[in-house]
């Protein structure tokens, strides 16, 4: 199926939200904790988290600015400087997706989607205590995105938490041993089955490793 | 394990880069095709590419500059205007893994990696043809973040090609029906299980649901 930028556009809403949102494939699900003197703890799912750098370590997501509607993650984040990322696990699904339901303002969506806050010394934005990774950042830099007026947020780590037995001898976070989870869309979840690892490509492997075969190899033995 | 700016800061530079790199959770395969009248189509693999909105159909990823190294595909988007986004299927992962290798000016990650390049009318950007779902853009902003010199690169959906039969009638795309494929750091490659889908979450929703007890029925179940 072919689909235009000009069918795109005259396309059912919903059914436009829900093609667009989901073709990019897999997004990582993240719960993003704030807070606010006045108005208590935020927790909300965010599908938009990036990785940017990793000295120093930096990762931004996307949100709408919060002038159309109260979007209180930015104002807790504009307001404290600070934020948690924190992975969602696939026995938290449901309770993860109701943290996107519109709540009043002193609403926490931690007691309404049984999520438990926790609190470190100098760190003023909650952590989900049931979450298997957990990330603190401090705001480094606010970008407007002009095309659509979203904005990217861009913050620094300050802070990781996480199961010393999920990360590999090479640094590297298992997935699939920490029940984490994926989004497609807006609704679909998905878990995880790891596949392969390879080294870093250089040039050289090229001549001699048979690419092709070894993918057509790999995949029917898996 | 609790580690703090401090410690990842006196990491092993490769560990830092490898943990820092998964700790997002898992990030989308995609291959983004360019090319150039002087040096002809080039094909890479990025893990950075993030949905910004529906209505216009937008689409963004992070590079790192082009004055560092030569960034072929940012250097022939900024000739062009236009380049495609194409998903990683299961069976090409090595192939697709090995497009990070550093090349030459004149040599082609198509016929290096073993990817077809396939032309529309009226679009100078290579598709892989060998792709489920690829997508034809064209560049709308270039935003630089100024923490890590790094770049957004924001562009509009022109051109969509995915199986039919890959859409739900809801408008979603089943990417565990179409093989896609997620990266976790910078070198190790997931598929996917379909776990759940749930609706637009209203609060009235969240008075009926006992949605922890749904979380844990749904996971003692599958």
């Amino acid at each position: 199926m072919h689909l235009t930028k000009y069918l795109i556009k005259e396309m059912n809403r919903v059914k436009r939200l829900n093609l667009i949102n989901s073709i990019t494939g897999i997004k990582p699900a993240n719960l993003i904790g704030s807070s606010s003197v006045k108005y208590g703890d935020n927790l909300a799912i965010f599908s938009s988290v990036v990785h940017l750098g990793s000295d120093p370590a930096l990762l931004g997501f996307i949100s709408r600015p919060s002038q159309d509607v109260p979007r209180h993650t930015l104002r807790n984040i504009y307001e404290n400087n600070v934020y948690t990322i924190n992975h969602v696990n696939t026995n938290q699904i449901m309770r993860a997706h109701y943290t996107s339901a519109k709540m009043y303002d002193q609403d926490s969506e931690f007691e309404k989607c049984h999520f438990t806050p926790e609190y470190i010394d100098g760190f003023n934005a909650p952590f989900v205590k049931e979450a298997k990774v957990k990330i603190g950042l401090e705001l480094k830099e606010s970008i407007p995105i002009k095309s659509n007026n979203t904005v990217m947020i861009v913050g620094e780590i300050q802070h990781i938490f996480i199961p010393e037995e999920a990360i590999t001898e090479q640094g590297y976070l298992r997935l699939d041993k920490i029940d984490a989870t994926g989004i497609s869309g807006l609704n679909s979840y998905y878990s995880f089955n790891y596949l392969n690892s390879f080294p870093y490509a250089r040039k050289k492997d090229l001549e001699t490793l048979n690419l092709k075969l070894s993918d057509e190899k790999a995949t029917s033995t898996s």
